[in-house]
């Protein structure tokens, strides 16, 4: 059986050779890395360019380098490249901050496109941070925070009519990696004259998200995880060109400011998407992410949106009939399915641990989750097969039943 | 004369040679580099640590590198390098987001640690990113913001009594560098039961802070100026020990969470200085400061506050006799100057352009200021010297009315 695997395996890498980039990246030698979506492999363009970022450009140009390499343009530079892979013409995403401090400028900012209303409404099992966050800017924008899981999101606004402000979902299930309805959403939170905001962590870089075409509003993302900006790169914010004229955040740094160098008193934001700057961006990180977002460039979403499918879905294919007992959390319906596929195990952190000491590297995620991130620019369907053989391998030998597995880092 | 100016320059530059760490940075040869308070010079450090946080921690490494290169740990661990040159014990500072975010946190926190108290008072000449962040804070937390120069503010300070919240200054003014009294004003919030919250973007690294010793309550500041961070390196925010235990501050991201996780859905906020945190931290940047900072081991403030102002009292004997009608706008008395000499003239901004022409690098700011900075760990006496010579030449050959120089750039 498994030499059917690794001849389908050859034929399905054959079939995605053209959106192949493993070429552009580093990675060490034996590893199968599923762990893209926590913190994206290193792209070859990057060593270069922060070498000459430190050495030349800080080390010799030295404050020259805010024009002569415009390092004053990077932060809509970079959004401008984040924008065409998650489908927002440019001039609509600006590269800043943490995906937290993003999510606060959205939410906070919301009443100022929908004055007067107040219903927020977000997913229960939210990624923790955008749960935080959310209730955060309720409580500082005097909002109201409704938590409804996005399966019954739609009926909801539907219900809340003109109270509702903004619906902001992921994507993404940060946990399962089921795919939720973000054409649906959009299209219902502006039926009633709402907004979304959609977080992008898990979609951003292999889905097809193409916000203009489904309209978004407002959207936020972190560069680290698929985006391969290295770790902590810097998150991005999404407004629409409609929206910008009116678009009002509370963190009012100078960077955001319409004219930044004339030192007034007074804020006046910045024309377009710049007014989604706060302070000084952290320029290593920030070049760092642009040259790794390079990685796409000729590369169609919708393409290497297929290619993630074919490798999740032949991953489910070889756990059919190598470890046909698993319990597999992520819908097995292509159009509920991230670019993850997430398994439910009673020792899942062991598993984990068992599958890393065979350089499977995946992760845990509480309480009993696997989570194997797919990143198709440098994953193969080979790849699939050899970490679907290990995980069987463990799981038949008892591997995550070792002590040494089962013991608890502080971190992970 | 200039024989004589040669001569004291050997001398002052003999006496403080135990604080001359120019060796520890690389600058282009020929350069006279005034312009460390907007961004410091490369710290040799750090070429090598990023190369080896790219390559090999990210690249070789990958996630594991959160507990075995404790990335995790970086905020506090680099708090604490910055609270040791700004005079604060471990546990009080962390290393995170903009100083525009860490204000907001600041002041937008400050009510947790006085309840029903509404008044901020800032300076209305403040850095306009201060003024912008304190106004939008202020109208998000319902509080009143009252702008009154810092030499004035003990006596307002004393009239608001109980209605005073919390007063916020820089410690040294960005564009004269004007010394403000740190200890003075602090007493006279305490003395009404208020807070203070210093920005020490122009005196961390530089001045003998002592945050601990006039018993700050909060403060900001920037990682890019006289700590060498590189461009856009990471901010830092202070929340003296006997605060931490109040202090809520709005930006809850999961980096600040007490268990970031476990997941759980309600914000419990981390104990000690690490409630801080908010987002995944840009790690290049971060560690980058970290190596910068390595700089100051084994250097006492004192001692380069010591330098600091033989430097700057240099420039002004240097101007005395090579430049006797230059107006200079920072004070002369020690106890009032910052690291840095400003001077005012009416073409500005085409003196700097050409020093910067002569290898002397400082910068403009508006209206009328040349802005000169003192970065005392790698500027000698006899740059000092050099600099003064070059503006003499300058301004006696009439170069500041040649167009090149007097043709703005977009950014400077």
């Amino acid at each position: 059986m498994t030499s059917t695997l690794t001849s389908t395996a050859h034929r399905l890498d054959e079939l995605h050779r053209s959106t192949d980039r493993r070429d552009r990246f580093r990675l060490p030698a034996g590893v199968v890395y599923l762990d893209g979506n926590s913190l994206g492999a290193l792209p070859s363009a990057v060593t270069a360019v922060v070498t000459d970022v430190v050495e030349r450009q800080w080390g010799q140009d030295l404050i020259a380098s805010w024009n002569t390499h415009d390092w004053w343009g990077a932060q809509t530079r970079v959004g401008d490249a984040i924008g065409a892979i998650v489908g927002a013409a440019p001039g609509q995403v600006v590269c800043s901050d943490s995906t937290s401090v993003n999510l606060f400028k959205a939410i906070a900012g919301a009443p100022s496109l929908r004055p007067g209303r107040t219903v927020v409404l977000t997913d229960p099992d939210s990624f923790p941070t955008d749960l935080y966050i959310a209730e955060s800017a309720c409580r500082t924008a005097n909002l109201t925070l409704e938590l409804v899981p996005p399966a019954e999101a739609a009926q909801r606004i539907d219900e809340l009519g003109t109270d509702l402000l903004v619906a902001t979902y992921s994507s993404v299930d940060y946990r399962t990696g089921e795919l939720w309805d973000l054409p649906g959403i959009t299209r219902a939170a502006h039926a009633v004259g709402g907004l979304v905001c959609w977080d992008l962590c898990h979609s951003a870089g292999v889905l097809d998200v193409a916000l203009d075409a489904h309209e978004v509003d407002l959207a936020v993302g972190c560069g680290y995880k698929y985006l391969n900006g290295g770790p902590g790169a810097p998150a991005f914010l999404h407004v629409a060109h409609r929206h910008q004229g009116d678009f009002r955040q509370p963190l009012t740094g100078w960077n955001g400011h319409a004219t930044p160098f004339a030192m007034s008193p007074d804020y006046v934001p910045a024309p377009g998407i710049s007014r989604g700057r706060v302070g000084t961006p952290p320029l290593l990180s920030m070049l760092a992410l642009e040259a790794a977002l390079t990685a796409y460039d000729g590369l169609g979403l919708a393409d290497l949106r297929r290619r993630s499918l074919s490798l999740t879905g032949f991953l489910l294919d070889c756990l059919d009939v190598l470890v046909p007992d698993v319990a597999v959390a992520t819908p097995r319906e292509e159009a509920r399915r991230g670019s993850q596929v997430s398994l439910r195990h009673p020792h899942a952190y062991a598993v984990v641990q068992a599958l890393i000491a065979r350089g499977v590297i995946g992760d845990f995620r509480e309480p009993d989750i696997v989570r194997l991130g797919f990143a198709p620019l440098y994953l193969s369907h080979a790849d699939v097969l050899r970490a679907a053989e290990h995980l069987a391998a463990v799981l038949r030998g008892g591997e995550h039943t070792r002590p040494e597995h089962r013991a608890r880092a502080t971190v992970t």
